[in-house]
């Protein structure tokens, strides 16, 4: 195994020591328990958008914690779910009376834990919706979901909540945005390599020195099917037809692609990834106003991308344009 | 040799129209020859900076492109020096007047193609000066290059000179900074893994599972040695000891810390680095005022880290600061 770490057990309480000391202009740290938070929460009368999961997806969620964004995110140990305490704490620390509202990826352990937290937090008077994102459309269950795997478009979801809670939206609104974010956008994703967990010391999965893993989730969990390698224009191919078959995204609609790197992928490949993705898009009519080009939802070091598209409306495109201060998106401020 | 390409020698070319496609907005692409240019130059009356160098480095360069750091960027071939025509093309079309600042790594080939382009834009009566970075401290000489190589510090001269540029500071002022900023800055890399150059199809250098390479350059170059495997804390301590006894930075000294990812590392592991290096600064009295943590300056695919620290003075920080909008870096617009 080769990380930039030190012990194993101490890499998530490292790097939020590490974000911590980086980032204490925006966001503040607890370690016991582990959440991040915005350095100015509780933000009197907005409503408190929380997110979170296992640690080794980063810029998500830590990351995305900031003004026009998350007011909290709970790390888990790395691909493990957040414990309700963890949640809890972190909801009792940013609501700032309005409501909180819980962006939960769609794994089963997450659901669990969100769900009592939750339940917990309105024990103590705050009102808390949960949405639960579930957007790669590779498979119907898998390892750790039952349904859909939530995926790519929960970062897009982060966004366009934080910015309408920063607006002033009611907590019925913001959960509303973030269910209709989820309604209109797909993902799918593939690994040329596996990812190690710290603790494991060794590979998730095995893929061949000629082989590629198509639909394959972020925690390795097995994906559609196994394939040789294949060129980019032929990867995108297949994840763009699927995503847009499934929705189904028409000629005419308006999207914004996102074009992710899963950890160990670097930029010039997700450039050719794009430049791919843009040309199958406009084959199909459908015109890209907005896009996200990096390494936003990782799987710790796996080579890899996915895609995710939104059907964008006036309100989306909006949203998404607004100010937004994180570590890890920022712009307009 | 796994990637997300189609043919390798379609790579940049590809590469190049994905950012066309992503960045209309802020950049427009030449690729005959290959140059990315501001979406809005030439901007008249005000100095033009442009650097480029090899590909394989994003989002050096052409994600530097954009309002308040570079005007234009020649990318070469991956780990290819740009050639004359090409920077003399992009100087021309940048060019409002003002004069032209070249930034140059230190590479042979970089300096004398630069060099080249310098003297015919010259002859077409455009003012350039320019200034070369050298801020590594690995080693003295190495493959590419006589001296010492340009690597971290390039990042944060391209943000300071396109922020001095924007606020209308006179060429001579531009390259003076430049030259501040390479003098105050210090680099130092290392790898866990080599990087594949898609025409090569195979890996740059061999590591053995249980090794790494400190002191690494930018394209795979020999560094210092090659050791076992350390933690975190110890590569931090190698790193930031040589960087710092270089310059010196000194107790009471205030720093820009820059903590790179090479392309293949995962965000996790960037903060792990960051949460030691600030414990080291911190032990050494060299207080961090700004910061950056991510993958900036890379090497394609290869996992390593590398550390840049610059000296701040007032003037630094309030450029720093500027507004910037670029695929790579946005903040303040």
């Amino acid at each position: 195994m080769k990380k930039l770490i030190n012990r194993p057990e101490d890499v998530v309480r490292e790097e939020l020591e590490g974000i911590a000391a980086a980032h204490s202009d925006r966001v503040r740290v607890s370690l016991d328990p582990y959440y991040v938070m915005r350095a100015d929460a509780p933000v009197q009368g907005k409503v408190a958008v929380v997110s979170g999961g296992g640690s080794g997806h980063e810029p998500m969620h830590g990351g995305f914690v900031g003004m026009g964004m998350l007011d909290a995110a709970c790390p888990g140990e790395v691909f493990t779910s957040p414990t309700p305490d963890q949640i809890l704490a972190a909801t009792k620390a940013v609501s700032g009376g309005a409501g909180v509202l819980h962006i939960v990826k769609n794994y089963t352990g997450d659901i669990l834990n969100f769900e009592m937290a939750a339940d917990l937090a309105k024990e103590d008077g705050i009102q808390v919706e949960a949405v639960v994102t579930n957007d790669d459309v590779a498979v119907q269950d898998s390892l750790y979901t039952a349904g859909r795997r939530g995926v790519g478009v929960t970062v897009l979801a982060e966004k366009v909540c934080g910015a309408a809670a920063e607006a002033g939206s009611p907590l019925s609104e913001v959960a509303e945005l973030c269910r209709k974010v989820n309604a209109n956008g797909r993902s799918m994703g593939m690994a040329l390599t596996s990812c190690t967990v710290p603790a494991a010391g060794k590979p998730t999965f095995e893929l061949g020195e000629d082989e590629m893993e198509i639909g394959i989730g972020i925690h390795g969990e097995p994906g559609r099917e196994r394939r040789k390698l294949a060129t980019a224009d032929e990867i995108v191919e297949v994840l763009a037809t699927t995503i847009v078959d499934d929705l189904p995204f028409k000629s005419g609609d308006r999207v914004l692609a996102f074009v992710n790197g899963m950890g160990g992928t670097p930029l010039i490949e997700l450039y050719v990834v794009y430049r791919a993705l843009d040309r199958f898009l406009k084959g199909r009519g459908v015109a890209i106003e907005r896009n996200l080009v990096g390494s936003y939802i990782t799987s710790l070091e796996m080579a890899g991308t996915s895609i995710t598209l939104l059907r964008l409306d006036d309100e989306l495109v909006r949203l998404w344009d607004a100010p937004v201060n994180t570590p890890g998106l920022r712009w307009g401020v």
